[in-house]
């Protein structure tokens, strides 16, 4: 099928596409409009701590559903979904170590899974773009820059760690435009936490981002932080459980909620 | 200790004076400004379905904050609590029967123990009537009338049922700005959900509330229905779980934070 083809599918055709192993790329562009969703699935006997983890730490953790207990269903985000198959690429680790990607996980599925469905940026920037203001990672068609910081989490169980965020560089007259936009959508990380003092959260080299990549700042344009969803997959490997699969990184669901949906949800 | 000093109180000497036992009485009045809190304390085997059910359910069952396992303390609403003591009454329900009703929980308290602190309709009255708006069971002096609805909720494990919600009459052109004072409170039930329709969330008879007082509706109000705390403890005794604790209708936890700081947690 052809890229236009592609982009012109609706969100349950591109999940059967999906599901049919036809389609195993990266989802960036694809459904404009709609919610596209992380995925982090553990064991049952780790997922009240993982839960609370979420509750206590919304804005980099924030949780869109939970599938109930063995399931490969959902009912809030989207209904005809096979979690199991509908994410283009998966990532299996093993006590923290990255074993296997794949394009379904029915092979590995166990009765004690919960699959969490995690809220991402894509759905804010979105909306930053409709009012306006330029996405510089877009721009350039790279992944947007993500930063370790001291901006310690409230633990909950075995789950603890600091913040890791993700940095977009804003002209300085449109950044309280772009913190209006994304507070407005406390269900996809909400509003920055940072503006332009990045050595007040512990990061001293903008241009060497520790997951992603770098963008241009110009002249006139302040670096703005945000809560990144890397953040929960970030502290769940930190524990080394002994299974966990996420999406790979890109590899979305696409949802059938319009982002517009998601705002003060 | 005379009333007019009791009202002069911070919530720090608040839950003091109620740990020491010197204060027993419902807390509706005290600490104005500062947000008051339910209670739900479940043993821990029942906490996953029960966090989960609030996760799909945020509107009736708005969590402001769950302690650690067999902890009396908090982090977040307040410090300086002791939760088995700092709530002027609780009850205690055996297999879903009431079986006692005491000022302190130090005799029963478990190590398995998870509190639930939920948030509550005190906050959000206090800002409609900042904003001019009467709230009519406080000009009354009565509880706010509850009532059962047709309205299912996502169950989650054991826990299932209808929403409840409370009800307050508005005159018609102040319930434009009713919506947008609780819209702006989701953590504490945010919009209503039914304008001026009781039949169609299925109920019949407006005089006859299913729990708390009637209240007058006079010509040119419309009884508006908002998401009711009701519902998470309503639900809860449906399912007859062998040990619960919860506060006492009314004499709830007083808080560090200020109603205000709940406007789009």
């Amino acid at each position: 099928m052809a890229s236009d083809d592609i982009k012109s599918l609706s969100p349950v055709e591109l999940r059967r596409l999906i599901r049919e192993g036809k389609y195993t790329d990266n989802t960036s562009g694809l459904a404009p409009g709609y919610t596209q969703a992380n995925l982090v699935i553990l064991p049952k006997d780790l997922a009240y701590d993982f839960l609370l983890f979420t509750q206590r730490n919304p804005k980099p953790c924030p949780v869109l559903e939970v599938s109930d207990v063995g399931s490969k269903k959902l009912t809030e985000m989207a209904t005809d979904v096979d979690i199991a198959r509908d994410f283009p690429k998966y990532r299996i680790y093993k006590k923290g170590v990255l074993t296997d990607e794949v394009t379904d996980v029915d092979d590995v599925w166990r009765d004690d899974l919960v699959s969490f469905i995690i809220g991402c940026s894509f759905s804010f920037e979105s909306e930053m773009i409709a009012a306006g203001i330029e996405v510089r990672n877009i721009t350039e068609g790279v992944n947007v820059p993500m930063y370790d910081t001291n901006i310690p989490l409230k633990s909950a169980g075995q789950f603890h760690g600091n913040m890791v965020v993700s940095m977009r560089p804003i002209p300085e007259d449109q950044v309280i435009e772009a913190v209006k936009v994304t507070n407005s959508m406390p269900k996809v990380h909400g509003a920055p936490i940072q503006i332009g003092n990045p050595e007040h959260i512990g990061i001293t080299a903008l241009a060497h981002p520790d997951y992603g990549d770098a963008v241009t700042i110009k002249d006139g344009e302040v670096p703005v932080f945000w809560p990144c969803g890397v953040t929960p997959q970030n502290v769940i490997m930190q524990t080394k459980p002994d299974f966990v699969i996420t999406h790979s990184p890109g590899h979305m669901l696409v949802t059938d909620v319009k982002n517009t949906a998601l705002k003060y949800l």
